[in-house]
């Protein structure tokens, strides 16, 4: 007797801000770690500023004792997942510009929409890019292959703004205050130190 | 050739607040860390309400959507580390009673100090007994063979007051912000979810 066949496993979503370098650590991972357990991945971009607002939080580097402990933490915290890091000159930053080109990138092509993203962040963590400036989200999607002349007319519009508010939203609704941010099967998970949770939740179901 | 004879390995200082549900996981689990890598741990008592007002943070159940995710991550948690946890029905308290018990019981018998301290927290969150109550505190350390009647006559004395102030001052000074927090030869780490940093830096050093 065999098994009936079952429906595929649901993808996991994936919520992060560009300016968040555990959202880089969890970007790193995220693909991977869904593939050993059968399951793809939808990125979500996401503005953190939209829930400070929600929240009464506020950007780290601002807050006392947590702050400075955290500026230590996440370039430790690079190390611990064998990622490299260095901490750009100015953090954070307003990511609008490149949420936006992910995300119009993601209605063509996810799998090139992902790479953008990747090459986003290493430049911002790694290089030191200031991805807030709209000249280098099109260099960085350039590279990537894609029409500089085509995305700047596309985040020139408003179309693509009204998008990506409808995205946060859509995020905020669901629960997302943070980044990394994922939910499976309803299951949230905050933070790149909860994917050793989310790991035994795609292993072994719910616990 | 033999290696010169070492310095035995300094101790880790473990700071918790007796409200704390990660501050409770990680007590339960500090000292059998510390002891798979020769290692011993001091337990300092914490009060996080010192720290509120100095970063403007504040408890996790009153943050609009992160205070919904946290009372969920926290009941997942416990099942992840597989210890015993109920939410208590009163969360958070005071607990400058438990945390002066704990501090005079240190300077008799940091042995005893720590059994009292992991029955305070078994008792607020397994079984929901309020240890912001004075007589709860009694009790507990009674059933841990303390002398009721000599606990009840310290704690409304003013040198524990004075001695827990200075404590978490020094904390504090120390840049302790949350519970809980442990620092190894002067390197900080903060949250249950740093136990596997903080393990890799036992085991391997500075990473």
């Amino acid at each position: 007797m065999t098994n009936a066949p079952t429906a595929p496993a649901a993808a996991l979503d994936f919520y992060f801000d560009f300016s968040s370098p555990y959202g880089y650590f969890a970007a790193e991972q995220i693909d991977a770690l869904a593939a050993r357990h059968g399951r793809t991945v939808n990125w979500h971009p996401f503005l953190l500023g939209a829930t400070f607002k929600l929240t009464g939080l506020g950007p780290l580097p601002g807050i006392p004792l947590k702050g400075a402990y955290s500026m230590h933490d996440i370039a430790r915290s690079a190390r611990f997942f064998g990622l490299p890091y260095r901490q750009p000159s100015t953090f954070p930053i307003p990511t609008q510009h490149a949420a936006r080109a992910f995300l119009w990138l993601h209605g063509r092509s996810p799998a090139k929409a992902k790479a953008f993203g990747l090459a986003a962040y290493r430049a911002y963590f790694v290089d030191d890019v200031n991805i807030s400036d709209l000249g280098a989200v099109l260099d960085i999607a350039a590279g990537q292959g894609v029409d500089r002349d085509e995305l700047s007319a596309v985040l020139a519009g408003s179309e693509i703004k009204a998008q990506l508010a409808a995205e946060v939203e859509q995020g905020i609704a669901r629960g997302v205050f943070g980044s990394p941010f994922v939910i499976v099967d309803g299951e949230p998970f905050w933070g790149a130190d909860r994917l050793p949770q989310l790991e035994r939740w795609l292993q072994d179901g719910p616990f």
